[in-house]
């Protein structure tokens, strides 16, 4: 049974805020510091070019893999960290093309993460071979797999709205049209039981500084099924996923396992502080986080519905069908969020009319649920975000 | 002038160290940690999301990029912070190739350093068009220039020799072939002036983790001439290289400037790292650094030669002819190099005999040099290079 008393305490929240944006940017572990301080004076500082082997920060991203994958249903040495989700967005789809050169369509849906979308159409584009990336609608993926399709590309918990995609079933789905499924786990890893060995998954792809907390920036990670990674050519193909990089051959040949999905010089303090971060889930069940995050986002919504009858539900109204994210729309949702970002409670806004909020068990629990809903009330009641300084728009939203 | 000595003061090197690898990792500026506190506590800590506005995170790679640009001669707001150096390389030729469409040659060097030729060859095999990288030994490559070729894709500095390439004259003689010059400058930036706008160098990537100090796997950076920049396709065309991020269009329009070649999600701690250690060039020409650093390269090898005549230059002997760093080559250079380490002179050792040193002006000076040089004869002419515990292969070498 998880302690969420003991997760609480391992976060720093600032004074007087309800934070619901954990789906965006996790908060401070408080471990982190120390960590980042340890890997800059100790490491970098005093071991200089040394700590490259006495640190460890060559094996990190294995070793940190490892950490994620226990929470994403992989095995221990099929996952690794680096980069960003957009770049191992584009390995994953470049590898599965790839392994189905026959194939020309991709599948993707309308609620997935633009990026995606967009490093999708860079790689189509730059092949040159007639690729088509198919955008259906979400309810439509299962009806668009057949055999002209060489991989699907999804996001399994939509960003908006929090819906999620039934992962085992469109795998098996693309699998049954010989297809390839390629998972993004950006708002799913942290967030929802995930059982990628058992759903076998070909590809996963996810960031870290979500759910995850390692920090603005923190890198992503990528998983390949095990059986498959030996024919996965990595597409970006640098010095790190080489099989022997410090022999500086003039010629690449893969690693033989999940490092070859390794590029260059990975982000030792990032990763170091993500280190630190996933210790919050040492002894962490993921059905009990599943079981409080469902309680607490139902909480939400029964009482958001019951006090704020101009915001309209816009997430899956059934809990099983929702990531750990619930969302609301509202005309005036820009300001409204921004009201209450000015009382303390912080979540954010997609337009056109968007208000997210995210349930995190680790460190939220019933009283923050509801303390929230009442400062909310206040602000849609009180038409509190019809004041001009909350419609001043942001650079980043 | 610039005042080395008030430069030497801004970073921290270990009791006992004289630390020759600032080429490979530069050493920790000590103005990285309260920025590191700041970014990670104040900012993350306690503003969270709001940081991305409140904090200017979302800025700060063109912000940071125009601290590069000013010491790689090139104009505010070419340069542009984000991933890593061979997912750069791997940007700049991809969008190269596609100004060229009708050319199939990419014209490399043997001295390059692996990844680049690495990353060129996955993007070249992934086109599937026929393109060739034709490498050919550094002397040669004026001469492999002609009306095939795309574009040449060199290493200014040479990662092993030190053996430097005439950017001005390489890159006019590319154009006048019609091909396109990319450059990488990873071991130039920071230690040799650059005339990027002057040549007309088309594209340029380089680290920032060597002689700019940034820390283990502080981002890369990458540079597009201003008159190209809007016909250069990203390739990898991720959400922070769109025209307008925060709209979440499902399509793919690149910003108008060095913007498009934003990737994903900037790893945010290290690039506010990057910029605090970027203040130790505040006020610092890099006529000088040159000046200097060819003093302590020359008494480095003068000294040398006079004492350890075993080692053999492995450096261009013409000062104007190298970068920043001086290879010795022995026979028994990695046992000798950790003998070396073992006794606080740290250089490191390139296979199969070359031994490196870094000469860094800013924090290094004749004291230092003349006490490697000391220890060095020391390690040489007593064979201590002999004994065993200098025989074990490390990991990362």
């Amino acid at each position: 049974m998880t302690d969420f008393a003991a997760t609480r305490e391992k976060f720093h929240m600032p004074e007087g805020v309800v934070y619901l944006d954990g789906n965006s940017l996790g908060p401070l572990p408080k471990n982190a510091m120390a960590r980042a301080r340890s890997v800059i004076e100790a490491e970098w500082g005093e071991m200089l070019i040394r700590a490259w082997n006495e640190a460890g920060w060559m094996e990190q991203p294995r070793r940190v893999g490892d950490k994620v994958a226990r929470l994403i249903g992989a095995a221990p040495g099929t996952v690794v960290i680096g980069d960003t989700l957009s770049v191992k967005v584009y390995q994953a789809l470049a590898s599965a093309l790839e392994m189905r050169p026959d194939r020309r369509v991709v599948v993707s849906d309308s609620g997935n993460f633009p990026t995606d979308l967009y490093m999708a159409d860079g790689l189509l584009r730059s092949l040159g071979r007639g690729h088509e990336l198919k955008v259906v609608e979400p309810e439509a993926v299962a009806d668009a797999i057949d055999s002209s399709v060489a991989a699907i590309m999804l996001t399994q918990v939509d960003y908006r709205t929090g819906r999620m995609h039934d992962m085992a079933a469109l795998t098996k789905r693309a699998h049954a049209a010989g297809a390839l499924a390629i998972w993004d786990l950006a708002h799913s890893a942290g967030a929802v039981p995930i059982d990628l060995a058992g759903c076998e998954a070909d590809f996963a792809i996810g960031c870290t500084y979500k759910y995850l907390n390692g920090g603005p920036g923190a890198p992503a990670f990528i998983y390949v099924r095990p059986d498959l990674v030996g024919q996965a050519r990595p597409a970006l193909s640098g010095w790190l996923g080489h099989n022997a990089p410090f022999a500086f051959d003039l010629d690449y040949r893969p690693a033989a396992d999940i490092s070859r999905m390794r590029v260059g010089t990975p982000p030792v303090v990032q990763v170091s502080i993500l280190e630190a971060a996933l210790e919050a889930w040492d002894g962490v069940d993921m059905a009990d986080v599943r079981r409080r995050s469902i309680e607490l986002s139902e909480l939400f919504i029964r009482e958001v519905e019951a006090r704020c009858p101009q915001l309209v539900l816009g997430s899956p109204r059934e809990a099983q069908a929702r990531g750990s994210q619930v969302s609301f729309r509202f005309e005036h949702g820009y300001a409204a969020m921004q009201a209450l970002i000015a009382r303390g409670v912080i979540g954010d806004f997609r337009a056109p009319d968007t208000m997210r909020f995210g349930f995190t068990p680790l460190y939220l629990g019933e009283a923050e649920v509801m303390k929230a809903v009442d400062i909310l009330a206040e602000v849609i009641g009180g038409r509190l975000w019809d004041r001009p300084e909350y419609h001043r728009k942001a650079a980043v939203t």
